[in-house]
């Protein structure tokens, strides 16, 4: 017969599948010896049962009862008891912490009867009417959806009868009142009376436990995050032991160091006389846990002492929840604790120090998306006023700017801006494009805003939902601040927070490190960097190039760390006055005319090499011959068309634009992502490629006369080296036998794999896709390992077979994605290439894969 | 020790990759007791020796000598004897008949020395000077490289001195002065004297032809074919008949039935008193084989003989050349003949009757490319004159229409026209897809013309070298005859020819057939089509849908045996008077405005749905809900922005316009075939397919009420029930889970594959890929196997698996091409779905592949 019911002692720490975080958790706390009240975890499979067949197992009540037993044995009480009930805590808890579901009833085990014998048993009448109220309201809540702010509304008119600033202003026969006026509520919207059976509200809670699994935000975060639909979620039933019995006691939430800087230390809130989600109400201001020492300096040392040990027993930064009842102290949860990246890198190296973990562990700790956001500027707030508001930090960064309602207008300023809006949509693209950040006040990190901004690399801040933002009036007012169209706001987009006015930026510490203006040892931050991704350059197999098409470029990616240039884009060094040549190109109507146009380009091109084999002397610089469609080097057909057009309308004859224009109607292209580019380019005007390959060639020259060690590759575009379309994926075995090494541009295979273009999609629909969970994340951003990532392993295993000595390197922006290059690790390859600022994170990344 | 060279005695016909086509079939017809000529086979294996290392391998010498010892032996004469010189012809023949190689040096063996045997022994001065006269021009040219134009010269200047109109009218001495005048020309091009030793002569010969396998027009041609460049060719050297030694002798060619119209009965030419080359080269009109048999009774009847034999032996028709020697008949040449596609079909099933194949066989030598030539109409020639000119028959059909020599006035020109250039390139695509036809003067099948005009559907005959196109006088001349804009022309892209007026058009009698308006009792060749069509019924596996969206071709398609509707596209029916109807929706600003414009829309879907439902009453009709972006529906974008433009520029209000500029600018997309489209459209306003859903659902309900039996399938495009993009073929064990059946979407898959807009690259580089040898065939036309076609293996494979009962169909255009179908059938798709006009084609096809 299986068990669906597993006691506190049965588990342990890693049988998180079974009993979820919260529950395994308890039991290794209990298996410790430490202070846990005594319990027992309902288990994720009876959930999935439930969840499958719609009733509970046929064993589960009886096996309840069996565990509940033990636990009134071990207590002393008995649920529903009317001299002394045994009153209990239940507790969803799945695998992975997850927003949307039920969390918690207390004081399970209260009615009309066993209140009595909890008045009488701790001698406080106040504490059992505020036990029984809050019983009423967590579980009309959560059981019967009865709303939120019913109970709210009920409670606020007592205080205000009361004259109460505070529930602890409440006397205990106003609570009694309080209570009756609660049944009724609960009454009216659950459509039958608050059950008066202990045993009934125990079965309840667990189902509503078991239901709110697919409550609908939690469906929504599961496709999001990508976590199995059939886990199900463990229940736990606890004890109840209460923080609200008066002065000498208490409950908290505490860290075993800072979560935010990594400093050494225990870290943490008190609330004296409460119970547990009353400090995360904040409904009253905390303590500190130094505070507490003053207060009860036993308990705080007992805590000191607990946590301390946990820390060193899970060998990382741990948080916890307590409760002190009449000065005894209770663990009631603990996990390894969410911390900032800062405090990531620098508890890794402090732990590594401490002798608890060693090197590669610590590299485990740590991760490229934590870098990521370490290597963007921060605000200065030393000065700071506080925020005005806080929302979802989508996409990280400090911006500043005049805030800006509208799109258009966004894009027509000339200073930099903040587009503050609702929300955003496809029309107001023009504005995001142009601002330096957006802020938003609805909406969640899968908003438009939010997907477009981190496309884009700009800072967002969404859903900041105390903003009342009135577009019309061009202003957005929150707690009586009013912002007006141009006044200066600025938006950290690591923080969500929002400031009136222009704070001072400070460039990134990690990044003026790379930059080589930081010594190592210039902050505990820095040098846990260095260590970290120090140790990652020498376990790291890939290896990490940069993209770079200009000298400054070139010089920041050898600082960062790049081993050379694995894409240098030449079709950059087309822009500018180069341009005109571009023009005259595409213009000329014989082979001569097209020739002096080549011929002017020469010169140009062979010093734009010269420069960049300079700056990387001695490494490798990967070429890649011209790639966008020669019209792209031209006006936008529409804008030409509406020039010609209004330049006739007025009699007037367009000259050189009517020239331009009949060249420009000929190149266009319905799809050019799928057209005259790439080798076909070459293959169909070959001089240009030729053209390049001899500016290649000469600026080697140049160099090797200047005693110089230039080491250039060339790279065909499309499908040549390049493997870029899907069929070169398949058709990698022949491509080998003529490509000397492999780069996949892994941004043209995504397009052309899911048959999407980026520009048109991103805006277009992404948001909503990420909202319906089709996607987990954008596949611009991370590698798809199953259809792109395919394709990638067929190449790299057939190309390799054909030519055993194939290097086999990525150029995409997928380069620089943490999670991408996990994948490239996995997949095999030689390297990576991705912008400069972000080697350090591929160094860091490669290293990690060997180790995870 | 390898052997390379082979007697005639030795090989036999399924020898072709060592002896080459000619030599095997010489080998055949010498072991059926036959007059062949003895001779000897220089093998492909020495072929390629010399083409990889450069030199003849070291034995062939000595074995060439061996060979030609036995072969005097057998002759009673020695190469080289003053008295009666052996003299020998030696001819190229590879696996693959391919323009471009060397073809024959005829009279090998002739010097200033040995001529006086061969005047002895023949007794006839003047032809043994013209033999000589002949080597010296077939050597010089082939071996040497002296231009042909030379020699011809030299003739035509003899000629005129003797007052002779043709070759026989030149004396023995004025041909002796000839070769000593074509002497004085190799000398002064060869660098050398022309080579008085024979053997020397025929080692060159011998080199010559294995060099020619490397000419650039072979090296062309083998691209395009994609014959493997390292076959290599043989050297078949045979001893010299002469049909040019009297009246009694003479040379010919001949089929075994007419290679046009399949009668029964042998059908050639002849020559008397003439070499081989004479009869093609067409210097003198040449009799028929009827006017033989009163020339040479004797010589025919044998000849009737052996063609009666070789018929039988080869179980085809064959065609031969052969020689008659002053009353003796030789056969020089046999081989399965060429026929037209007419001929194929009549013939195949005359063998049939005649019990010399079964009607697999028959299967197997007719064609899907054949019937599709069948089934265009063709030009009524019984009062026509003859051709103006023929050029290469590019793309078939029979088009009539006013000769036009600018693209911009074709597509301006309201009737029918046939565009008349040298060469088109893509600047004319607008005039080319405005004409009913396409007439160059330049230029092969892989033209831009040509390529252009196949994709389009549109009859075309370019290269027709003799037109003299002169765009700027907007004419072209040829023999005298000029044609001016606006004169009726009509081209017949079947057989390449030209002519002037308006030719009477002749339905296909086979699609007559096919629509019920012909018995298949009406001509042999739809009684052909008739058998062959259903003996591939009866061996097929592979199921024939019809893609069609209207009840007319809904009618067609069931008429011309399709087994349903495989792909009915409903974005036609948003066009014409709708249009309003779609623009509506999009410019829709809330939720009811957008769900009026559709209640609008449901109605007369359901119509359309009726109709066609009605005409396929029983048999499955699978719908595909809208596919193509909405915005396709509005105004292109350059086009409105210029309207829109000029009025602001008159200083008026563009009113509609303008709001219809903005919504097409919002809508605007870089890359459309990659856009918001197909599925993506129907989870971004999901109303739309919600809309026709309903309309299939509402028409099928209609229909059962009316007593019918409607079997619709819902297709949701892109990713859905339709495989379109790379990455659904790699995901499709996942897809199955969810689809009740796959129908591949080629075109796009083919799109996205290659990374190749079909509407931007076939007119922009296609024809330059064809020319490189890039491509066999376009891939739009026929699916690649090695890409795609592994995309589609992957697909069937992982779908099946996760599915078993998955139904696997094709709906791309590839579904009814020739050789795509027998790919399909390999992949073990269960059906294709093609154009109405192609379901005899792939019914054809399909059958074929289970017996080929």
């Amino acid at each position: 017969m299986p068990s669906y019911v597993y006691d506190f002692v049965e588990g342990n720490k890693d049988l998180k599948d079974l009993l979820g975080g919260k529950g395994a958790n308890l039991c290794e706390m209990t298996r410790l010896g430490l202070p846990v009240p005594p319990g027992f975890i309902v288990s994720t499979d009876a959930c999935r049962v439930y969840l499958s067949t719609g009733a509970e197992p046929p064993e589960l009540g009886r096996q309840i009862a069996e565990h509940l037993h033990l636990l009134e044995g071990r207590m002393g009480q008995q649920l529903g008891d009317r001299d002394d009930p045994l009153l209990l805590s239940v507790r969803s808890g799945a695998k992975f912490s997850m927003p949307g579901m039920m969390e918690t009833i207390l004081n399970v085990g209260l009615t009309d009867t066993t209140i009595a014998g909890l008045i009488r048993h701790s001698g406080d009448e106040r504490f059992a009417w505020d036990a029984y109220r809050r019983l009423i309201h967590m579980f009309g809540k959560t059981v019967y959806g009865v709303p939120d702010e019913l109970f709210e509304h009920a409670l606020d008119v007592a205080k205000r009868a009361a004259g109460a600033s505070n529930d602890l202003g409440l006397s205990a026969g106003q609570l009694h009142e309080l209570v009756d006026e609660y049944k009724k509520i609960f009454a009216a919207h659950a459509g039958r009376d608050f059950p008066q059976a202990p045993h009934e509200q125990l079965q309840l809670a667990v189902r509503s436990v078991f239901d709110s699994w697919n409550s609908e935000r939690a469906t929504v975060y599961r496709r999001q995050e990508r976590i199995p639909a059939d886990l199900g979620t463990a229940v736990t039933v606890m004890a109840m032991v209460f923080g609200n019995l008066g002065a000498n006691s208490g409950t908290g939430v505490a860290f075993t160091r800072d979560p935010a800087t990594g400093a050494r230390g225990i870290y943490g809130d008190y609330l004296a006389n409460a119970q547990g989600e009353d400090v995360v109400a904040g409904i009253r201001n905390t303590l500190s846990l130094q505070e507490l020492e003053q207060l009860d300096p036993r308990s705080f040392g007992q805590l000191n002492r607990i946590m301390d040990r946990l820390e060193h027993h899970y060998r990382d930064l741990c948080d916890i929840e307590f409760t002190i009842e009449r000065g005894k102290l209770w663990m009631l949860q603990t996990r390894v604790g969410k911390r900032t990246a800062a405090a990531a890198f620098i508890i890794a190296s402090q732990l590594v120090d401490e002798g608890v973990i060693d090197l590669d562990e610590a590299l485990r700790r740590v991760s490229g998306e934590q870098l990521v956001r370490l290597m963007f500027p921060a605000f200065d707030l030393s000065h700071a006023d506080p925020p005005i508001a806080t929302g979802i930090p989508a996409s990280p960064g400090a911006a500043v700017g005049r805030a800006i309602f509208e799109a258009h207008r966004a894009a027509a300023e000339s200073g930099p801006t903040i587009l503050v809006r609702r929300e955003t949509n496809p029309d107001d693209m023009p504005g995001i494009v142009a601002a330096q950040g957006i802020l938003t006040s609805r909406g969640g990190k899968t908003s438009h805003a939010a997907v477009v901004a981190r496309g884009l690399g700009k800072t967002c801040v969404c859903g900041a939902e105390a903003l009342d933002v009135d577009v019309d009036a061009r202003q957005f007012t929150v707690d009586g601040v009013t912002v007006r169209e141009g006044d200066v706001i600025s938006i950290d987009g690591t923080t969500g927070n929002v400031y009136v006015g222009e704070l001072p930026v400070r460039p990134s510490p990690v990044v003026r490190y790379f930059e080589g203006e930081l010594s190592p040892l210039a902050d505990p931050l820095v040098a846990a960097v260095d260590r970290l991704v120090g140790h990652a350059d020498a376990k790291r197999r890939l290896g990490v190039m940069a993209n770079a098409d200009t000298p400054d470029d070139a010089r920041r990616a050898r600082r960062f760390g790049a081993a050379g240039i694995g894409l240098c884009r030449t079709e950059h060094m087309f822009l500018g006055e180069r341009r005109m040549l571009i023009e005259r190109l595409i213009l000329a109507t014989d082979e001569q005319a097209r020739q002096a146009a080549l011929d002017e380009l020469l010169p140009l091109q062979r010093n734009d090499f010269i420069e960049i084999f300079r700056e990387l002397d001695g490494l490798p610089v990967v070429v890649r011959l011209i790639d966008p469609p020669l019209h792209e080097f031209l006006p936008a057909l529409a804008d030409l068309t509406a020039t010609v057009a209004a330049a006739q309308a007025r009699g007037e004859d367009p000259g050189r634009d009517g020239e331009l224009l009949v060249a420009v109607r000929r190149m266009h292209e319905q799809n050019p992502m799928l057209g005259l580019r790439g080798v076909r380019l070459g293959l169909v005007i070959p001089e240009l490629f030729a053209m390049q390959v001899r500016a290649v060639a000469q600026a080697a020259a140049v160099r090797v006369a200047a005693g110089g060690n230039p080491r250039p590759e060339i790279m065909v575009p499309l499908v040549g080296t390049m493997i870029e379309v899907p069929r070169a994926a398949l058709t990698a075995a022949e491509i080998a036998t003529a490509a000397d090494f492999f780069s996949f541009g892994t941004n043209d295979l995504t397009q052309m794999g899911w048959g999407f273009s980026r520009d048109d999609v991103e805006a277009a629909f992404f948001p909503r896709y990420l909202q319906l969970g089709i996607f987990g994340a954008s596949p611009f951003e991370t590698i798809d390992r199953t259809g792109i990532g395919r394709l990638i392993r067929i190449a790299v295993a057939e190309g390799r077979a054909a030519r055993p000595e194939l290097v086999v390197g990525v150029c995409g922006e997928h380069g620089g994605d943490p999670e991408s290059v996990r994948f490239f690790h996995e997949a095999g390859l030689d390297y990576v290439s991705c912008s400069p600022y972000r080697v350090p994170v591929a160094r860091l990344e490669a290293g990690r894969a060997t180790v995870l």
